[in-house]
């Protein structure tokens, strides 16, 4: 009585989203990690099909033109994506799908497949939001400028999810995100018929 | 940073909910149990307003009239309803109003107040449905029959709510409900403004 589906954790740059998605991988081994596509190179030890599935720009670019993709970017001088095949394979099992990824690409994907879960992670606060671009220390001022003026754009988008968690500690946004998918799970409308459900499973007939 | 809802658990005839509903109340004392309004006599020690909101059957039919009433119903020379004052008053305080009724009842409010949330709770099995209505050993077996057969017809409709949840276990079945509770207080649609709302609440201004 279990049925997939995707659930799609976004949020701007400096909202936390890529250590929660760590924390709520590790706690659960369930979930399935969406596998992208991309045409980098592969760095030592990465393992085709498991970190990402490695492919020419040409091959990529023919993904493009059939929407083989849920979403796709150009980043520096490489593409990556989101394969359907392999989410809605992993959907059609029963599996639920996790994918973390920035807010333009979550919105591509609702373009396409609105029957995913948007959950939106928005900082606890600006200051906070500022002080996290900040620690990077990777950035000159302006960059971190750039960006936070960005994530404050992004926050605009929030309207177009359908949660969202307020990161304020890292195991209560996982615990929030716990708590969705629980619920998810119940959802009635991934099921067809219910009543058959229940009664097939128990090998009961009236 | 909450908005409140109306929760509305429902199912058959011996799915269990009354006994849910009471374990989901002791737990959590910042649920509103939603107060009906009745024609009935009140019995000794009943409270107007606390058990129930007391009226006569022309102010009831007047409340009808008058489209006050999310749902209501004529059992046995009684009318019961749920008054939409008080539980849109307890909604805009930002409460979650919980209310418990049958299939016929939940369907009513649907119709009026799609924005609820509705759960339908199934008993584990059909055997087990039977048994529970056995128990109860106040009606004859043709009742228990005519029972039955209903609470089976009425699992058909399923398909008009947003979550199921299967009553294998009291505790299990109310830690589902606790789960979607927490889940719908996530929920990006009660909220006109988040981006807003969570600067607000920080007093901050970019």
């Amino acid at each position: 009585m279990s049925a997939g589906f995707l659930l799609v954790l976004s949020g701007p740059s400096g909202s936390g989203k890529g250590t929660v998605s760590e924390k709520l991988m590790a706690k659960n081994d369930n979930i399935i990690f969406s596998t992208s596509v991309t045409t980098r190179t592969p760095r030592p030890g990465e393992v085709n099909g498991e970190n990402y599935f490695f492919t020419t720009i040409e091959d990529f670019e023919q993904m493009v033109e059939e929407d083989e993709l849920l979403e796709y970017a150009f980043v520096h001088t490489n593409y990556y994506g989101t394969p359907k095949k392999f989410v809605f394979d992993e959907i059609e099992k029963g599996e639920i799908v996790f994918l973390e990824i920035d807010v333009q690409g979550a919105l591509q994907i609702k373009e396409k497949y609105k029957e995913a879960v948007f959950i939106f992670l928005l900082p606890p606060t600006m200051d906070e939001l500022k002080f996290r671009l900040i620690k990077r220390d990777t950035e000159s001022e302006e960059e971190i400028n750039t960006r936070f003026r960005n994530a404050f754009k992004e926050l605009d988008f929030v309207g177009e999810y359908d949660y969202f968690v307020v990161n304020n500690t890292v195991d209560d946004a996982v615990a929030d995100i716990e708590n969705i998918i629980a619920a998810e799970k119940l959802r009635v409308k991934r099921h067809k018929d219910i009543k058959k459900e229940i009664m097939a499973e128990k090998g009961e007939e009236l």
